[in-house]
């Protein structure tokens, strides 16, 4: 038994019609942005480790579960959330596969050691508001939108800490923080490899950046194929549709 | 009178059809990629000064003088280049617009003063190639292909000290330097801005990227839409076709 509170839903997990998730309108609900980063990165398949930073109800870890069966660990600073996240991973039966800890990603290193994992993902807050009034009132929302528990340099630092030499960094961002991006990852040794730009729609720019690294990697880079999300009669792309609602 | 030497020919500077350039299959021949940046480049339109540095035969200040009235200098280290690069501006009656010079980019800020261009482009060598038996055995195309004149390092740098505070500078490359171009442009000065990614046909990974960036701007960055050069079919691109010939 699972309990859902009030103000909770229980939601497919879209591409995955046996898999269930819980979700809060004003406490948290997952992006696509989680949808697209847990398709556009490569997971060890037969084993590993595999640890989500800013993990929120687990969606990324549920989402390659699928995929992996690898271990995996997801991080949440926020109580509540972390409990959401929990009772996912028990609601999917996949307590033997997936834990949750509650804490601060700064902290994880220590905690479980350096160079443990094989890959990292994390769908981090996007914006450094530098002012109160510009952040989000829900509270839940600007500590999972905003930096305020962490920055992106916190985040990198933490990954690069986390991943063994040689293992995988993956991340979802905005285009503006793409050059903040890859200097943090130069400066963490983490090599930036690939590049997935996402575009609403032909002829807009793009508005999503997946970016994948190795730990201690030799340069190189390659930018894949761009993602459309809408065609020109605004329903989602083919592409997209597989992505998100998985292949029919 | 301009005059052509053996083994050189004179083509139509294709998107531009009075305009006509000096080429020669053995020495130099512009490539797509020096009508990309021209594409891709802001131009001040009016008044202005325009450095173009690797500049071949002169291609891309040709290119640009027909989108503006700025002066334009190009310098080009080899004397068999830069010869075609002079006769080319003769043969257009570009000479009151275009100057070339025959140096070398490092020596360029010293000669010509710190921060007195409001923009440079340059398409440079795009290798850098450690063995000797790597490289193209035609010297003509061994320098404008690898990095044996001039590293990546030497052209952001040389590009740095000629641009203004607030000018631009726009350049050419291959995606595996995209981290390396976005680390040297950090390196000196210069923020990126604008970056745009060109793919051979759909489904494929990008072959060129174009990069912009602002001396001491602010951090931002666009993604502009994807250009792809091939269709299905395996011919130009409508887009591509525009900008290689002009719209009809």
């Amino acid at each position: 038994m699972v309990e859902v509170y009030d103000h909770e839903r229980v939601d497919y997990l879209l591409a995955e019609e046996n898999m269930r998730i819980i979700q809060s309108a004003g406490v948290f609900a997952f992006s696509l942005d989680a949808v697209l980063l847990a398709n556009f990165t490569y997971v060890p398949i037969k084993q590993g480790e595999i640890m989500d930073l800013c993990t929120g109800n687990g969606v990324i870890p549920l989402l390659l579960s699928k995929r992996s069966f690898a271990n995996m660990t997801g991080v949440e600073i926020q109580e509540r959330l972390f409990d959401m996240a929990k009772r996912n991973v028990k609601l999917n039966h996949l307590e033997d596969q997936i834990n949750m800890i509650h804490g601060d990603l700064k902290d994880m290193a220590k905690l479980l050691g350096h160079g443990k994992f094989d890959l990292v993902t994390c769908n981090p807050p996007y914006f450094n508001t530098p002012h109160k009034r510009e952040q989000n009132e829900n509270d839940y929302f600007t500590i999972a939108r905003h930096e305020i528990c962490c920055t992106l340099d916190d985040v990198i630092a933490a990954s690069s800490k986390l991943v063994r030499s040689g293992g995988k960094i993956s991340i979802v961002h905005r285009p503006n923080r793409l050059v903040e991006l890859i200097t943090l990852f130069k400066k963490y040794q983490v090599e930036p490899k690939r590049l997935r730009f996402v575009y609403p729609r032909q002829g807009k720019e793009a508005n999503t950046i997946l970016i994948e690294g190795i730990k201690d990697g030799k340069s190189d880079m390659k930018i894949l194929p761009p993602l459309y999300c809408y065609d020109e009669n605004g329903v989602y792309t083919k592409e997209l549709e597989e992505i998100v609602y998985g292949r029919k």
